[in-house]
């Protein structure tokens, strides 16, 4: 049983409930609850696991009090959302760091303000195991504005905000010691990724977008998603996929593979969404008055799973679900 | 720092932001959001680590699910409200056991379905410490009902539902090993506490209670935020603290005091509120239609912290703060 079976057997397992309040339940990077005046709340939580999710080796406790946010608020900016509030369940071992854990708070506290975001509740616990931090998020939107997974059509194509594979190669880095300025956005990628809030209600408010969420688990298995939830394929096309000569520097470095990072490297937190090609020009106007490029990666089709077109007349690839399984590290699924 | 001071140095850091959707942030057992339409939206969180919080060599899976959601929905009711909704972080061990799990999630969905309440989302990460547990819940209710810690009047009778300290016995009772029957009731208190909803909403609506919480850390600390919050004191007569005769047996049992599992033992989950003397026949209406006691332990007063009136002309014994913090287990604070 990886991560996403687990999660698939208890949303299974739940005796169907009628709430007219809850528009979504489980299954998108949000649960959505309808507020009232024709807007609804946004629900996430995320858990950062110390030896799983970050290093205190290399992982500033700031940027890392400030990445439990970023990486919670990237889930309301993939719905479209603004982030409104935030409850925080800090995990503590046994003799924790008090110094430590006052520079994480500050960071923490620096990203709700960076976001517009009020910490109104949480808890404290031991935690044998080492530091654990579960982050519970709640944004706001027009409910008309929301985009799901499941709205992708065939024929859209699929854009991906900007520079996939960066997160990955910064930890790469990170954990090889190897620290130069030529790779600093690499690195921050990892150890304090922006949420695109701003592109994302930008998308949300033009209703041009058709299906939405954020890179968080790798553009493999990200994808996956949207074509699951909308009952169709996708095709990305391997030239199509820029690779930063930072990150191909960074992978020659490491004895590993740039397009791999690209394409099944997690933690990027962009956003993937689809639209009509005839959109193009406008979602490029948003991008640029956010200051972040955007590409057309691929195009969704009447398919099955994710694709990659190598091009050359080498046959397409597989990539469907081949992101990072925090249960299974070693194997792609 | 202990769990108390590491929450409020956090809240103390964070600069003042005005959001008027916010009616309360942390203080009190919920955070508390206008919804609109005279309504709103109450928010908790809370987590349960193995090893900290529970035993899984006597805590059967399903009862721990059904706990993880019961002492959630008790903050709810600590407010006067009804749990809506449930976000769930899963942290689980490497080769955890997928029947155990199984068990557990039958047990939470069990729970949900007993406070009506819906799953709508969560995380699950590995966890190298072990198992450990993070919900969420959201509960409803009108805004002119909520009651807050700060609300108790200098004169009002301290009341609380049940019997306090069987929490705290029938843990001791498991960790010795000791199973009879005459006891079952004290071990499903640890196993398996229900949440006070019916008669926590009751007591809302009767506009007669002026300050309300749950009894999670012991009464001496809860009553102690009561009389923090609303600047008052409050005095707790030895003689009201009712002991039950099997929670004296296990006492003796274990080699124990029944007094001080009532006065400082947690996790009992039952409801503190203090109310005018004049309401107290109506009180007792509303809680003997929820088929469960309430008794008169104490009064608020102009005084200082809490206070145990022994009688005998034995001196008043300080109580206040002296339950059951997790980062100092063998301490009391």
């Amino acid at each position: 049983m990886n991560e996403l079976e687990f999660i698939q057997s208890i949303a299974a397992a739940q005796p169907a409930v009628q709430q007219e309040d809850i528009l979504l339940g489980m299954g998108d990077d949000c649960a959505v609850l309808r507020k009232g005046d024709g807007r609804v709340l946004l629900f996430s939580m995320d858990t950062l696991v110390e030896g799983v999710h970050f290093d205190r080796a290399f992982h500033p406790p700031e940027l890392l009090g400030h990445k439990v946010i970023d990486v919670n608020a990237s889930d309301i900016a993939a719905m479209g959302g603004s982030p409104g509030q935030v409850l925080f369940a800090a995990g503590l071992p046994p003799g924790f760091d008090r110094e430590w854990m006052r520079t994480f708070n500050q960071g923490l506290l620096q990203a709700c303000q960076h976001y517009g975001c009020v910490l109104i509740g949480g808890d404290t616990v031991a935690s044998p195991g080492g530091y654990s931090f579960t982050i519970t998020i709640i944004g706001a939107m027009k409910e008309a504005d929301v985009l799901y997974r499941h709205g992708a059509q065939a024929g859209d194509v699929v854009f991906a905000s900007g520079e996939l594979g960066l997160a990955a190669g910064g930890l790469a880095l990170l954990r090889a010691g190897i620290a130069h300025p030529d790779f600093a956005s690499l690195c921050a990628r990892h150890l304090h990724p922006e949420a695109r809030v701003r592109l994302g209600t930008r998308l949300a408010a033009s209703g041009l977008v058709h299906a939405m969420m954020d890179s968080s688990d790798g553009l493999a298995t990200d994808l996956a998603h949207i074509c699951t939830a909308s009952g169709l394929g996708a095709r990305i096309f391997s030239e199509k996929i820029q690779l930063a000569q930072a990150l191909q520097r960074a992978a020659a470095l490491t004895g590993a593979d740039a397009l791999d990072w690209a394409l099944c490297g997690g933690e990027d937190f962009e956003l993937l969404f689809t639209a009509a090609p005839q959109a193009e020009p406008a979602l490029r106007e948003f991008a640029r008055d956010c200051s972040l490029p955007i590409t057309a990666i691929g195009v969704m089709d009447r398919g099955e799973g994710v694709r990659l077109v190598q091009g050359d007349g080498r046959p397409d690839r597989i990539l469907s679900y081949q992101g990072y399984d925090h249960f299974s590290p070693g194997k792609r699924r």
